[in-house]
């Protein structure tokens, strides 16, 4: 028997989406994680340049591997050799490169839940064992280092993101040093997802490779770099795993485009531009936050980074995705159900991507705060009692 | 233990050979499978247009699916529903889409040998058991119904490629129907490479589609299309592996690269520019056909269609590995030693790549005859004695 992988219900509530606009009624679409924004207009015209110039085969950038080692060196203070940076077409497959140079078949990886949805999917296309680990308000919605220490037989590996996704939380300093120890001691490889790094409301993210240089390390070009449907993506390795890195890189997935390879080493340039795209989600993230009461949200994650609200709905409903459709029929805002993120406890939660422009953040919040006030105010079908 | 996976044997030989023209050698690149033309003028004036235009976030084209579905009712009088297509970042991650949603974990998948080194390697990754089924020039070096039909214990899939890599043949009609009739019968799963299609020197290669409705089908842009490194491939399943496939999709790839999907709709209405290309392989063909007896090379694999002659170099070499290495650094001429293509009987073959341009195949058959008259004429450190 194959795997049972499930899709993700947010391209369910994206498919209606799409539906009601076809149909003329204005969507604003925050059920994605992906920048509106385009790529850097440095990084553009570099790609107008090198589509006129160059007849772009199978190609891996060896200077975009040296400008990556320079970020690790400038932001994080951890030195990388080139040898040890995979470029990938996007952070997905860079998991599965991740996964399979690591663990055979029936290996266990421990995760966070709430969790971005294709960890666990991608661990069970891979016949690999997702250990859940349930985190609540209590812990800011994150793994810990105590969690991995009670874990009664130490997974093969666990998967750390911060900020994470469907949360924003941020791992503290402190949590990192103490992850990166109880794996050491443990003999638990990480696999640290640091997409969202770039985009932080208050202190930076650290990266995983600050404390356990022997860490994996997985980031993309398509949320910081407003690069999403380049698709390009990176992966380091420790020394030991450059070899088996390799060989699966160029059997299962050959080479990354060549194009985003040029594009996204000119975008190693443009912070302006870019921390202009984060001062914009700050914005939003203000706006968000000041309208969650309003509109009955007392219970959320806290959002440190990456452009996500994670929301408690209890109150509202026990069936997300239900209450997500129905939320984009009355108010043509597109959110993503919980459900996608959590088996378990998603049904009670929503997730808000703020990463599309003010002026949209200001008309969902016009539409969604007396819609939730008329359903504070009423009982939704699927409420539940408790409240 | 985690799979053993090879490296490209190429990849070793195409580092020497840029380590040699950072020296200042003048190097003629035949060991990869790559155009060395771009995409077609009018692809790259669409991505220009796209370029300014379109933020490029997380997107599959309906257009282009359905396009896909129009040429394969055109070329092959196959119908093809939209939902059946999916696209990937080149067909490489296409063969992971295909194999894991079809095989778990022990699963057998039958192929030729010689054949595509990825096959067994993606095989073997996936901890699939590659059969391995040899194939010489009594067979043309292709699989056939059979060997199929004489495999002890029917095998869960095969892995059909026609025009194959590195051999170039293709697998005649007659013998298409009797492979797809014995895996029908047998209850085997046909995964079909059909990458080198459009590139064919007599009568052009018929899909599998044609045959056996519920074969997948790997195919993509870097060929005959002439983009390979815009990393965009595509897989057609029947209807019972949509659901799983695309689950996979959405989890393990997401989505492949936003530009290439446009500039490869464009690259559909340039079959002018791109039949100008294949007319170039033909010459080179040519070229290449009447200067081997020259070379000493007089056993070669019938070269139907791709841009591959894959030479028996057994007179002169057990080892096609060191071979290569010492055609390049005294011709430099690069090449693919046979062992990545065979783990057997690769020792004794070479594989030439001629989708360079015409003018450095005149100068790669200048340099390598002379070459080549000499190692008849001496004996080589590794030749057999049998010679």
């Amino acid at each position: 028997m194959i795997a049972h992988v499930d899709p993700f219900h947010a391209i369910a509530i994206s498919r209606v989406a799409h539906d009601l606009a076809a149909e003329g009624h204005h969507i604003i679409h925050m059920e994605f994680g992906q920048p509106s924004t385009g790529a850097p207009a440095l990084a553009i015209a570099a790609a107008h340049r090198v589509l006129d110039t160059d007849p772009m085969g199978y190609w891996e950038s060896t200077a975009l591997k040296q400008r990556i080692c320079q970020h690790y060196d400038e932001s994080y203070g951890a030195t990388v050799d080139p040898e040890q940076v995979l470029l990938t077409c996007g952070a997905s497959p860079a998991f599965v490169l991740a996964l399979s140079s690591l663990f055979a078949p029936g290996a266990r990886v421990a995760l966070a839940r709430p969790g971005y949805v294709a960890y666990r999917n991608t661990l069970k296309a891979l016949y690999l064992e997702p250990v859940e680990i349930g985190c609540g308000p209590a812990e800011r919605y994150q793994i810990s280092a105590r969690a991995i220490a009670e874990l009664d037989s130490p997974p093969d590996g666990v998967i750390v993101a911060s900020p994470a996704n469907p949360t924003g939380t941020i791992i503290p300093h402190d949590e990192m040093a103490a992850i990166a120890d109880i794996c050491h001691q443990r003999g638990i490889r990480i696999i640290s997802d640091e997409i969202y790094h770039g985009l932080s409301f208050g202190d930076p993210a650290r990266s995983m490779l600050e404390y356990a240089p022997d860490a994996l390390i997985v980031n993309s070009f398509s949320k910081y770099y407003s690069m999403a449907g380049w698709r390009l993506g990176w992966l380091i390795v420790p020394p030991d795993c450059i070899a088996p890195a390799r060989a699966r890189m160029g059997n299962l997935f050959l080479t990354p485009p060549a194009l985003a390879q040029h594009a996204a080493l000119t975008a190693f340039d443009c912070h302006d531009e870019l921390d202009g795209h984060v001062q914009t989600y700050a914005r939003n993230r203000d706006l968000l936050l000041d309208a969650m009461p309003r509109m009955g949200l007392e219970r959320i994650a806290p959002p440190d980074g990456a452009f996500y609200i994670y929301a408690d709905i209890s109150h509202l409903t026990n069936d997300s995705l239900a209450f997500c459709a129905r939320l984009l029929r009355e108010t043509g805002v597109a959110t993503a159900p919980g459900l996608d993120f959590d088996p378990v406890d998603g049904n009670r939660f929503i997730r808000f991507s703020f990463a599309v422009s003010t002026p949209l953040i200001e008309q969902a919040i016009e539409r969604m705060i007396p819609w939730f006030r008329a359903c504070n105010g009423t009982e939704d079908d699927g409420a539940m009692a408790n409240n």
